[in-house]
């Protein structure tokens, strides 16, 4: 395993475990319906979630029935649901058919007698999750709301920014829900930003990639911020 | 262990491994001086670092050179340094005289093979971080700042909060720069806030107690605010 991993930019399809295959036999398969719920908020089942096939959402639910994103995932992803923290809330949500496996901790104790490796894996993968989750609560502390979204357009580019000629492309379907999910903005918000940003012939977002026209404007937008 | 445990208020102190103390023959020892640095931002370690004794404040440097606060912790206290991510810059300082011991994987793994009940601490460890700065990111996401502190001291009255006959105490030393750095604010508006909290007779922090004069109107605010 890299010692040095590059950090998530959005909350997706973190770290997986994909050894875990090997283990299903001993777990306990299920099949989650599109839009079926795998956890309700504060259900205690004491199991390691395990994704075979499908993808899901998790969010926190709030004292006022607000649902905020958390993460998604698909397969092999692995949610540790061991421990239940009080007043967690954690809704996980199927949002295709899904197939899940969940082990036991005495299961998962037995998978990692078996092959000490699982253990490194798992390891990295909650500190990957630990890793996302302390940078994006500096990144709330520290920033304005256009300066987040900026930060999170230029952070996109540097993992996977494509020069072509006379712009820069990144090849990614972020729709603006997503966007203001992960930036704790209002969608409305996140629409006139990316509104100023076109206007101002700097950076436009299509279906499917993220065009950037003027890179030096927009670096230099990262720490100026954009009037919307 | 208990599967519900209460979710922390604070990022100090997170849930402790003490049974590692068994092991510490296996690791490397060192000691730091109060102010000495254990581990330099982006400084590539690969080890578990454990507490023996002593006390250490984790921040992330940010790419201009400021220290945003992340947690603090002592005896007894686990740091998964075994992963490193880019652009992590996360720096750890010994506040206080400490003792601390390193280990590498392999010894981690020899460990668990000994004694498998360390997994289980180890990893609930890891969840109840992960759990806190979910937690935390949902809170900066959704809440105004003034909101933001009267949720913690609202979370710290559920908490530890005792009926004093025509007030509550939380025994608490709670620094204002302490609150601004858990909260995100800058310490002169926690300030503000404070001042606006005695002025009306809600709320009064002493040196080593938060006073709550009026429970209700409190709560109220948790929901709406406060002027400052």
């Amino acid at each position: 395993m890299d010692r040095v991993t590059k950090s998530y930019i959005l909350p997706d399809a973190f770290s997986s475990v994909p050894k875990l295959l090997n283990y299903i036999h001993l777990g306990s398969l299920r099949n989650y319906g599109k839009g079926e719920i795998i956890l309700q908020p504060d259900e205690i089942i004491g199991r390691i979630i395990f994704v075979l096939s499908g993808r899901f959402i998790a969010s926190r639910i709030t004292d006022d029935g607000r649902e905020i994103f958390v993460s998604s995932g698909g397969p092999h992803s692995v949610i540790n649901r061991l421990f239940e923290f009080e007043g967690d809330n954690v809704q996980i949500v199927a949002v295709e058919a899904s197939k899940v496996c969940f082990f036991s901790e005495d299961q998962m104790l037995m998978i990692f007698k078996h092959d000490e490796k699982i253990i490194s894996d798992f390891l990295f993968n909650e500190n990957l999750k630990l890793n996302y989750f302390i940078k994006l609560s500096c990144e709330l502390k520290l920033y304005a709301p256009s300066i987040r979204v900026l930060r999170l357009f230029y952070g996109l580019y540097n993992l996977n920014g494509k020069s072509k000629d006379t712009y820069w492309e990144i090849q990614i379907a972020l729709p603006n829900k997503v966007i203001a999910e992960i930036t704790g903005l209002h969608h409305v918000t996140v629409s006139k930003i990316l509104g100023s940003l076109k206007e101002k012939k700097i950076l436009r977002k299509k279906k499917n990639a993220i065009i950037i026209y003027d890179l030096e404007k927009l670096k230099d937008l990262v720490d100026k911020g954009i009037s919307y």
